[in-house]
């Protein structure tokens, strides 16, 4: 199980507010593109959980925005597992727009069943966090 | 100028997920809406004031999800301004479906001019509000 | 069955683009919100029927773009029934801003089940509505 | 100026309804994506040609549904100049999933000024084309 991960992604047009800026509710689906492609390349396809029975929900999730970022700028987004408490696993978010730290967050996801009860997390899902 | 404030919002069909749930990152837009309509309640108009030259950015902002809402749910979306400290105020948020409390949210908003410098609030928005 | 609604939006902030403007793309859940209302206004609730095993799903879709609509806009979004034809619905929408014609748009749906496959539609859903 | 272009988009999960369906709505931005990057394959970045003061607007858009696309899928969305007509240009847009053709879509648009009056295509948009 990988513990870092990142991607590229470009601001869409749509994203962007009146003011040109990326809207700041859009940066927890980047954020969340980064965390299921730090799974896949982990060798786990999030749609293959969930279609057994497997659902990852947020729990608690935060952002600080430090700079703006425009449409078609191409930032990179860096994920982190900072924790594995319990049920619970909590990553570090990073979005860059080359040397320029644009935001950092923070997400707690839990596992849960398809009745929403909290699952123990698969073994693999496990890394040799310290927290 | 209010300081609190609470509006109704449906969950709409395109913002729940695939488990059915109103999808976490459209929580945040719910707290744009009820903190828009808390100004509205003060008289302001938040588009007549980005024609003026004054933004308001969001520095910070943060949600702990509580309970699932889902598809065609009335939620009531609670604000109040928590905290006003030099240019900046800070919101908080709750979400309720009736008698549950589905989740609660912060929200730290900075006022800039076109420049995307930061501008002293103005007086009227200076609320008596410790903090 | 009714075949007629309408219902009042507020365009919201995230909803506008860099020049201000409602985005072309979120015509299509304004027209949603109205069909889904319209069949609310005719005892249905479409989450009641998704939970008995009847979905339904766009075939098509169109509009034609004829004013801008901007951030905080009230528009009105009326729906009619234009068309049954066998297993299909086809709605015909008008969005207003007063006396301004802004946008007029179509939609066909088809309903399937969860396997995905087109079901007859219930007796209650044939209107008088000739095509 | 380049009339073709072919881009692949993975299907995010926040843009899935609660059937586990792409939402009809997005492939509006889909498309979006393929025109841009059709622009960018020929050398113009939409952002400068913002910056400048011209501005596209979509007059009609349009999509016919033949299959579903799923979260995690990884499309190839196609897009063309079907004809330029005076002051408009027309797109013609393909989704494919592999060799299932899962939309095909259409979208008219128009060049305006930050005054929103149409303005004359300028001569490197206007591709040999027919229509």
């Amino acid at each position: 199980m990988r513990t870092e991960h990142q991607i590229e992604i470009r601001v869409a047009y749509h994203e962007v507010d009146s003011m040109g800026r990326l809207y700041h509710g859009h940066y927890f689906t980047y954020f969340e593109k980064a965390r299921l492609e730090l799974l896949r390349a982990s060798g786990e396809i999030y749609r293959e959980m969930e279609e057994s029975g497997v659902y990852v929900v947020v729990t608690h999730c935060e952002c600080r925005f430090l700079a703006a970022a425009r449409y078609d700028e191409l930032l990179t987004v860096r994920v982190r597992v900072k924790a594995v408490r319990g049920a619970r696993i909590e990553h570090e978010y990073e979005v860059w727009n080359q040397e320029l730290l644009v935001a950092r967050g923070y997400a707690t996801l839990a596992m849960v069943g398809r009745d929403g009860k909290v699952r123990r997390l698969p073994d693999q899902w496990r890394p040799a966090v310290r927290s």
